[in-house]
């Protein structure tokens, strides 16, 4: 299932700067294959579901190494039958 | 990687009234061996991620075959490295 | 606007273990006259969408009280024009 | 309570193409004194909370304008009490 999702990733648990960590996990999602752009508030992610889902383990684990123990993440996305959509013409169809 | 999932579908371009949807949803839910509890705004799922994006595949076929075209999902989540947590165990630490 | 919100507090930067924090965010949330229902992973709260904002504010100066300098927060939730939904009714149409 | 929402409105039941609504959409959220930045899956919006819900509330009444019966939303946000921090300043620190 392809998907466009907006991921967010918050790690807990380790005071409220948190950048040093959204660092590790933009440098994981820029080295993967998957189209990704990043906003002020998360990354959308272009890419089938379940590869979205192994990336989110890779960043959980270099989380991990870090010692965050705890991580909270959001992830909102859309499925379409009638057409395949990029995230580059959802922006288009609407500006 | 275990999650304790919030997971939200909602079956978008066929009128207001969702339910019946919802209902189809439910029973693939329901008929999954993950533990899962539904609430009124989504249902929580407990197990490992891929499996909660297998299942969400499933509920996407299932819709696409009632004649739903586009489906929108967000999903709220969290993991940790310090303790196995359950939904019954996090509505107890809390209660 | 009347809606049915889904909300999770996510106190960020005190450690792993949150709950102590999301039994402050329970009894306000209790005391307030608005309709709630807890789940493992947020709360269902019915109510006008600015009344629901007020709460939230009221769980941040609580947690600031607390020490937390930093909170993450999602919400989603759903207006409707065709008839009026509650929780409840919300349960009751998929089940 | 200033925050920086990442805000998705997804009109309901009006078939799988939804860009006419989310330019309608753009138009109201680019007419605000909000500071607002449109991404492929929402919009991250610069702003006091309560100014962020009277927002989605004009949003909202524009739709059902245009015969959008049912309108579902995700907000995702954080505040903190440590320092403020813009949108700007989110993306400067992480890159």
């Amino acid at each position: 299932m392809k998907v466009v999702a907006d991921l967010c990733i918050v790690p807990m648990g380790v005071g409220p700067s948190v950048s040093p960590y959204v660092r590790e996990i933009k440098a994981i999602i820029d080295a993967s294959p998957l189209n990704a752009e990043m906003h002020a508030n998360g990354t959308n992610i272009e890419g089938e579901l379940s590869d979205v889902c192994r990336l989110i383990e890779q960043c959980e684990a270099r989380l991990a190494e870090l010692g965050v123990a705890r991580v909270f993440y959001t992830m909102a996305f859309s499925s379409r039958r009638d057409k395949e959509q990029t995230m580059a013409d959802k922006l288009k169809a609407v500006s």
